[in-house]
């Protein structure tokens, strides 16, 4: 068995001392950390805990497991535009599950380079965690800074607004689906959405000031939008031919359940935003250096409640609950 | 089967919108919170994790799990003499242990009732959290704050510092001992010490400028002291005798065992510090309005390396180690 603190300072303390040019004024290895944050900026907290077998299969790729843990909690600070800054990682796992201390390190190494390459990615610094013994499971607590009154809320959008969402959709779920039927090459698109997914971080940013509502795409479209109405005091339509749909989609799954997947089936982790009809051209050229489209799919209206331009029944979806067990 | 969005609403929703006054710009319910963090501070953070049957019994009363998993975190705080201002609470458990849904609901509303209470009474914001299903595992990050430059640290303890703790030792070990012999009433001094920790974060603020060097003792005493020897690049003189044991230790276990429990028994959450001959009356003075005793228990000294005043060996003792899955 190797000890907790071992595995700590082996794979995750910062190879180099973190430096107040990052923020912090005294790094991982006492009680606490030591931050320092910057004037006139809000300070954006959110915490994402990832179980085996939940949010991510038992036998995915450690550097995966590592990356994805990150990236879904990155998701949440690029839906408030904040620029992320640090993090926190807890892990649980448990040693007996190995064949021995090499697989053990083996499994802990690569999953280290999956978080610390996602981390060095997006500058956020590693500056606390705890490893402990149990069922595998990973909680992330991430924070930002976004300028007063700058961020981006759910609360924002008003009847009139365009619905749109960047990159495509459905690829979350069908990656899964593919996971199911035993593919395993992490460099297919769909698996790629799925295990490997992006936090949109920077299109967050550059959607300050355009983006009337936001937040990200993790519990499925349908589900995230009705966050989003509640919040706002919205209704909305969506155009369901609009979809943009994740690249091999409509091919692995068919029409239908392509669209369903875009609709319900979570683990997206694109932004869905709200914007006046004035601002959408703006917005899209200043995603598009990102590599990023900006769809719209739809408008808010003030009839509350949600349906679909084509006049198909929607009602009956419903998103993504980790609780109710059920996939997509 | 209760939904994930349900639960967090029900029972870690603030009942009252947090305000700027306590430093909350926008509190849950989007994507991440916003905060407000002082000018000239520095913002402390930690996260623990409790993990059912390695940090608590299974069958430990919710309302200690939900405040043992916040106790834990905020000593980390109390360590570096940082005050308290907010927490974020990632929550796995499963329903499928509970016989319906009602047991699952009277086990969360006393979780939850453990966890706001300990908040409350440490000024502490709840106000992040993430709700899953698995195998029953609390992560808590704390946020405080420290004025720049008063934060206690592992390493300033100097050679001829005295070395000292807050309150009494042992009690955490004493109190699992009891558990497992079948004590179940919390009330009993040890196991209130075992399953409802005190963080002291009054007396972490108390000692700010009088203390060289803080740790909380959470691995057992000579196993935190090894972390501040590190640190500091010092050694220690133990004086076995003055340690200050918990009531009803010695009675329940024995003196030998007692004094073990004390040097490596972990789980006690009272401050280990150092500090100058010249302050310890000085600091004395500041805890007694705590009702807390500070016990001179050492020294430091140039010579690296532990040592006991009667010449005891105690170089065979160890701190508790969760990963080897020894209790003390």
């Amino acid at each position: 068995m190797l000890a907790e603190f071992d595995l700590i300072q082996r794979y995750f303390m910062p190879s180099q001392e973190a430096s107040v040019s990052d923020g912090v004024a005294l790094g991982c290895g006492d009680d606490a950390t030591l931050l320092v944050p910057q004037e006139g900026q809000r300070l954006a907290v959110s915490v994402d805990t990832s179980v085996v077998d939940v949010h991510f299969p038992r036998e995915a790729p450690a550097f995966a497991v590592g990356h994805r843990a990150l990236a879904v909690a990155l998701s949440d600070l690029a839906a408030m535009g904040a620029k992320s800054r640090w993090c926190l990682m807890a892990l649980t796992f448990d040693q007996r599950s190995f064949a021995d201390d090499d697989a053990t390190q083996a499994w802990l190494a690569d999953y280290a380079r999956g978080f610390h390459a996602l981390s060095e990615q997006h500058a956020t610094t590693l500056v606390g965690g705890d490893v402990t013994s149990g069922a595998l499971s990973i909680g992330v607590t991430v924070m930002g800074e976004v300028p007063v009154g700058e961020a981006l809320t759910r609360g924002g959008a008003q009847a009139g607004d365009l619905i749109a969402v960047t990159g495509v959709l459905g690829g979350g779920a069908g990656g899964l689906a593919l996971w199911k039927q035993g593919e395993r090459d992490l460099r297919h698109p769909l698996l790629k959405r799925y295990l490997l997914p992006e936090p949109r971080l920077s299109a967050g940013i550059a959607l300050r000031g355009l983006a009337t509502a936001a937040l990200d795409i993790s519990d499925g479209l349908l589900a995230d939008l009705a966050h989003l109405r509640a919040a706002s005091h919205v209704g909305a339509v969506i155009d369901i031919d609009a979809l943009p749909l994740a690249d091999g989609l409509e091919n692995a799954l068919g029409l239908k359940a392509a669209r369903q997947s875009a609709l319900c089936g979570g683990d997206d982790y694109e932004l869905l935003v709200t914007l006046s009809s004035d601002n959408i051209a703006k917005a899209q050229q200043r995603l598009a250096p990102l590599g990023l489209t900006l769809t719209v799919i739809g408008r808010c209206q003030e009839v509350l409640g949600i349906s679909a331009t084509d006049q198909a029944d929607i009602s009956g979806y419903a998103g993504w609950q980790h609780f109710s067990g059920e996939a997509p």
